[in-house]
């Protein structure tokens, strides 16, 4: 038969990433794609551990049903480590997600009509493109410097556009670009939100992988009026694949992101959450995310090391103080799908900048994630993918 | 701040079930108001079994992130399941879902423009009204007899209507109702689907928990054109607190609800379907599903015994061969809030049956559930309701 499909899905396109993700799976691939953890680190023991007690102790409560906005001694636990970015909040502000792609699709549920405008940084998170695009909003990208994203242009966008609903941003170690927001950009935003009324979005999956200096506040730490919506998860503090995160957010808010989760999945998974809420308990985390620091540091260390070695000097790229991703900017003719095509002949494989721009991609960009790969596979993806940057220029 | 929302906020109300689920956890509650499983069957020791040899053997897959479609292995076994309800489908025609709610946002979301139309039985699963409502569709609500949707009412229907996007219908044992579609009816759907070029949805979380009879062909084993989309879980033959579900779609359909679930939440939980995946190797599911069932008819009779002895004449209730629900008819005068809120004074629990209506509710029902309640709890409880419904008639 022929189906119809609703008007959003004309806006929705697969994944880049996850299209790359079945092709990188292979062994023979060495694959700067993905933004994965590095496996040999995950804590299987304790997980295994807390998994045991949490079954021992509680099956009947860990396999049934729970209440929508999520456990609540694993709540707490996030007001615990929200001090860590400077935030106070109580528990009741905290829903627990399923990752927090689900907080990005819920904010755009909540606030977003066809045709509204959301505010991004210019490059910003594919999975936040195609999140909030299911609900047909415009973008209006906002360039950034090495502080963040440039404030007078931001202004300018609040000043000469009426339907804004809300301003998406990654202040640390942003994906894709791996920049930093300075404290000031992360006042100012704050006061421009203030100025012209308007919802601040933070994405924050990275901000604890910082390689120098202090974990700056968040910039719900300078909210003074609830309108910044905190998301955060645990997929790169500790794994994935278990798929769990959290928004924060003003009371009335959160009540309409419930209302949202319970007609979205009902609640994030009961034993999952007292998996991770167990596994808090017997297990530092703060440690462990030391060591993974440590491990992230040299990587991202090693690949631009061997990239100033083995690219060409017209490729420029970002050097990111923590988090997983360094940017790569090509020479304005050169197109890294392109290339990509290529380097994926020589079992290399990254993503091509162009999908995350949601309006005017610029396609001589590329991502590099140092997070997954081991030194010896750093280097010689590195140089492969020069030798290939070297034949197209 | 004053928060403006988008417009399909206002046609997202809090779920009825889900804000009793809290009231009703208090233990001195009889609770008759959730769909919870009898936690006293959950399979506690096999799946911690299953849970430590997936994390012994391979714990860094099952951390890491996985494929948006799902875990093959479990794909592939859902594949077998399906053959129960008599249904072939090949692996590529699945995608695992956190939970079926899950697979009822999708539909909605790939199909539904604001001022379509969905066609469902009347009464329908609450859970199912609120996740449609998010995309703004209109309803018309089809009378069901003891064959299920009267299909007269529902030709009509789609004759008069031209944005008619889907039929969602629960063949089995249907929430609230406890009703059961005949084969013929089932036919019958297809064929009219088949003339009016409309898709179906089938939500099947009961269909394999029957206490009399055969399990009959879901309706997706007529459909020879892909135009039914069948919604399955593991919720209610294992546990809910996981949250897996499946979708089962032509695919070209699945594709686009793969590409909703990237943007959603990326994938659903690697180890939760690595666990349950081995969960099914080491386990005899169709035993612990005989167990259910022997439980489940107990406690059916039990309930609708008392009901017989307790509750005044005037008032009317189905006879479910099957499934978690029966569905309870008062007086027209009656309204079953009122009954609810008294009742609860008595400490039991119920849920009033007008937010299972989308458009006109009848306000003079309610559904009770008997498969969470002990036997001396089911009795104590229809005792208690009895008379407080003797007082109010």
């Amino acid at each position: 038969m022929n189906f119809n499909y609703a008007k959003r899905m004309d806006n929705i396109k697969a994944s880049e990433i996850r299209e790359l993700l079945k092709l990188t799976q292979m062994p023979e691939v060495i694959s700067f794609a993905g933004g994965m953890p590095a496996p040999e680190l995950f804590p299987v023991e304790a997980f295994k551990k807390a998994s045991k007690e949490v079954l021992n102790e509680n099956g009947e409560i860990a396999l049934q049903y729970g209440p929508t906005e999520g456990y609540e001694p694993l709540k707490k636990k996030i007001v615990e480590r929200m001090k860590k970015v400077y935030v106070d909040a109580t528990s009741d502000q905290i829903l627990i997600t399923s990752g927090s792609q689900q907080g990005l699709d819920f904010v755009a549920k909540v606030f977003i009509d066809p045709g509204d405008l959301i505010i991004c940084e210019s490059p910003t998170y594919l999975g936040a493109i195609n999140a909030f695009k299911a609900y047909e909003p415009e973008f209006v990208e906002i360039e950034t410097d090495d502080d963040g994203m440039v404030m007078e242009d931001l202004e300018e966008a609040l000043r000469t556009n009426n339907n804004v609903r809300f301003i998406y941003v990654i202040p640390d170690f942003q994906n894709p670009s791996g920049k930093t927001w300075s404290i000031e950009r992360r006042k100012k935003l704050i006061e421009l939100a203030n100025k012209y009324n308007i919802i601040i979005v933070e994405d924050n999956p990275y901000g604890e992988l910082l390689f120098e200096g202090e974990i700056r506040p968040a910039i719900k730490h300078y909210d003074t009026e609830g309108r910044v919506i905190f998301l955060g998860t645990f997929s790169k503090i500790l794994c994935p694949g278990i798929r769990l995160g959290w928004a924060v957010a003003e009371e009335e808010v959160l009540s309409k992101l419930i209302m949202v989760k319970q007609g979205a999945d009902l609640q994030s998974s009961t034993v999952s959450q007292m998996q991770i809420d167990r596994f808090l308990e017997i297990y530092d985390i703060e440690e462990h995310i030391e060591k993974i620091k440590a491990l992230y540091k040299n990587r991202r260390d090693l690949m631009l090391k061997t990239m100033e070695e083995e690219f060409p000097e017209e490729v420029q790229y970002t050097y990111p103080k923590g988090g997983l991703f360094t940017w790569v900017i090509l020479p304005e003719h050169i197109s890294a799908r392109d290339l990509a095509a290529k380097a994926l002949e020589k079992n290399v494989a990254f993503v091509p900048g162009g999908s995350f721009f949601p309006n005017e991609a610029r396609e001589n960009t590329f991502r590099m994630n140092y997070s997954n790969m081991d030194d010896d596979r750093i280097v010689e993806g590195v140089k492969r993918l020069g030798e290939v940057i070297k034949k197209i220029l």
